[in-house]
């Protein structure tokens, strides 16, 4: 065969080259939460309207940043899909993808900062558009030398069909995006509505027609040149690429807070030896809070990665849908380090701190909620994408559904709990937050108690076979 | 077999825990380098000084973050060669390990700002005891569940014999911890000597001991307990890991300046209409110079990525040596930020300037000299290292050598180069950056024309029947 004459000398495993890219994107998507945590809060009331609009301008920035990164990198997946096997040349083509995308955030600060000025969206159309030329010299390099695609395609007779099919695909968005630009000259304001529609369009357009074909019942056969970019919600997904990035995103947030903390923490000695006569101790006593925030969050990072994990442990096959689910689960764990600044940027038992408290607990609600909504769209096709163990009646099922749910009624529990008792504090909820590992270490003693209870009360004549 | 007995309710692939962990610590033992960036250097002579002084504190801090967190990293590779499989408990207690070494950077930062504070040190020396506690925990849970240990242990007669020599080697450094701990409290400065003895002395005994062996000829045999934890220079080191540790270094690098772009480069609003006359690409050509830094920076680093990816595509096998010479690569790697922050800091043509350049070729340099120095050393084992085609005489071995030597041969150019053109400037430095991709590209051609001219000169009468 082709790929075992050129052999090692030219072709690679691409899985590396994907790891690489699978980071750099989790950075960029992620990053953008630091400039919105770094916002000063002012209790000043005057202040407080335009501190509030930076923010949402920023939070705004950090959303699309987040939404156009991951459509991004699931384009990435599909291209490499495609292609599995890579050269030198590709490695370096695939660097230059990877360094406009992480120029794409920049675009979108100033598309914030100066929403009337064109400069952002010609920034973006750009790097949109040269990604796209890149893109598709990727497609015609691997198909010039066949050995570097995928199996099915390699082995197929009509090349030059899936050739132009992925290529017109790719080269939508890049068309789109000119349009776009030269539309902005014109009329500034609806060429964010166009592009907003251009990047999503394939997205709505296939839930749209999904949603049709099960409401009708009418299912059509998907056509032999559809097998790639086909943007159905039960595409298959590379399940070690949503491991890889899903990874990325939650080391990246459980430690932007200690760089805070090193950066800002860190007493001058002159102020130590003037204010606490010369006792550190003393001195470091002031950032108790943002310790115990620290030490929270990284416990709450770390036990939504934990969750995440057990529960890829028995996804065997991943699909768009839920790599949508996923994103939007990502999205709301970058948020935390947000919350977490918030919580001890406030005075003790004020009104901020408690609304800083909700905060949190809503961004870990739906954090939570979007990892069970993942594992509720597996169970509804069961068979092809859950391990036996954790399908309907696995023995595993009940404590699967007993870990996704415990962050969600945790954080559900602490809001209603805010609201009831106005001496909650910043430092309860962060305490709190540290004792969460010991409740999941004793979940599965008390999934059997709940079980036996359930079975004693409900049917305790039958014996249940089931052990967990 | 107990394995299959537990199954996967219990037992799990400790594989993506792995890669977490990896992404966790190669982003500690990078960030540090932030806070070394972001000192604000100053023209004025009276401030140098402090300012200098400032600056070697935290680049001290960076670099025995870097050794440290590399160091427990090691020690972490260690304990999951032997611990091959994972179940909730072993992920949770894993996860409370990689809180406490998140934590190290800030007892180092309070060391090295309050040099004759008890506190940094002591905070040091506990959160080390601590880790050493868990990690006995994890190693005593392991060993009680075999089915969770690595094959060889599972099916050896003296388990209890590996547990004893695992743990007392575990508990050596918390041990030693301890009593520097104590010590700090009668004569402080001794401590931090013997903590550094402590922390690197297996190291140090073993090169010691292999240059002695070495000098002397005579080879001992590895008794049967030493399998684990020899702390030999050859001993195996997970290939998958060293990997996965590089990419999260050189991606965490390669973003690092796109976050200060963002955080800082967008001009105010107000500032834009009063100074530039509501023209924001005025306002934005003020920032050109760090554009153009950032995209110099992201190609450096992108491209000892990809030569570092060459390399390992090659290592069929990776030992603690080359560990140890990769680390240093990465160090430096690391430290290309502030090479970057520094090019564009200082005025246009100023002696600052070019320094700035020469301390960024000096970085170059060393991070490209340490990966040809991995080769060296695998070719001087080259049978158990080295895939056949980069070997003395295979196919690919000189063009492996030219892609390794290409980098310190460009940095070492260009610092002369700054020596002898007084008007070279940040901005041609990091144009010259913006081409060495298509050196690479070149690079195949250049090299086999570069055989044949020296097979021209020196035998033109023998046919070379190796091709590249």
């Amino acid at each position: 065969t082709p790929s075992d004459r050129e052999g090692h000398s030219g072709t690679q495993s691409s899985h590396r080259l994907l790891a690489y890219s699978d980071a750099l994107i989790s950075i960029i998507a992620t990053v953008m939460i630091l400039p919105v945590a770094h916002t000063k809060m002012e209790d000043n009331e005057e202040l407080r309207e335009s501190v509030q609009l930076l923010l949402t301008t920023k939070i705004a920035v950090y959303l699309m940043t987040f939404l156009i990164v991951t459509v991004a990198w699931a384009a990435h997946i599909r291209l490499f899909q495609v292609i599995v096997r890579i050269d030198d040349c590709l490695a370096l083509l695939n660097l230059a993808c990877m360094m406009l995308i992480t120029f794409l955030p920049y675009t979108f600060s100033l598309m914030a900062t100066f929403p009337t000025n064109l400069l952002g969206i010609l920034l973006f159309c750009g790097c949109v558009m040269v990604m796209g030329v890149i893109q598709s010299v990727i497609v015609l390099y691997a198909f010039s030398r066949p050995f570097l695609l995928n199996e099915q395609i390699q082995i197929s007779e009509n090349q030059t069909f899936y050739k132009h099919h992925i290529l017109k695909v790719i080269m939508r968005v890049p068309l789109m995006c000119m349009f776009a630009s030269i539309f902005s000259l014109i009329f500034l304001q609806l060429s964010y509505v166009l592009l907003a529609i251009v990047i999503f369009l394939p997205y709505i357009s296939q839930s749209l027609k999904w949603c049709r074909s099960k409401a009708i019942g009418q299912v059509e056969e998907t056509p032999d040149s559809m097998l790639f970019y086909t943007y159905l919600p039960n595409e298959p997904l590379s399940k070690d690429r949503v491991e890889a990035f899903s990874d990325g995103v939650y080391a990246i947030v459980a430690t932007l807070l200690i760089l805070d903390i090193c950066e800002d923490n860190v007493p001058d000695p002159i102020v130590v030896q003037k204010q606490f006569g010369g006792s550190l101790i003393a001195a470091l006593q002031v950032y108790g809070p943002e310790y115990l925030a620290y030490f929270g969050s990284f416990v709450t990072v770390g036990l939504l990665w934990f969750v995440h994990h057990s529960l890829f442990l028995h996804v065997t096959k991943a699909t768009r849908f839920m790599g949508l689910l996923n994103t939007f689960s990502l999205a709301f764990v970058g948020g935390l380090p947000l919350a977490y600044q918030l919580t001890h940027e406030f005075p003790h038992n004020s009104r901020n701190e408690l609304e800083a408290i909700q905060i949190s607990c809503v961004i870990i609600f739906f954090a939570g909620i979007f990892q069970l909504a993942i594992w509720v769209v597996a169970l509804y096709n069961e068979h092809e994408t859950l391990h036996p163990y954790v399908r309907y009646g696995g023995r595993e099922h009940v404590f699967m559904l007993a870990k996704l749910a415990l962050y969600p009624c945790v954080a559900l529990g602490t809001f209603f709990l805010t609201c009831i008792l106005s001496k909650f504090s910043a430092q309860i909820f962060h305490l709190m937050e540290i004792t969460v590992p010991f409740a999941f270490l004793v979940l599965r003693l008390l999934v059997r108690v709940g079980l036996a209870l359930l079975r004693l009360i409900f049917c305790p004549d039958r014996p249940d076979p089931r052990s967990i």
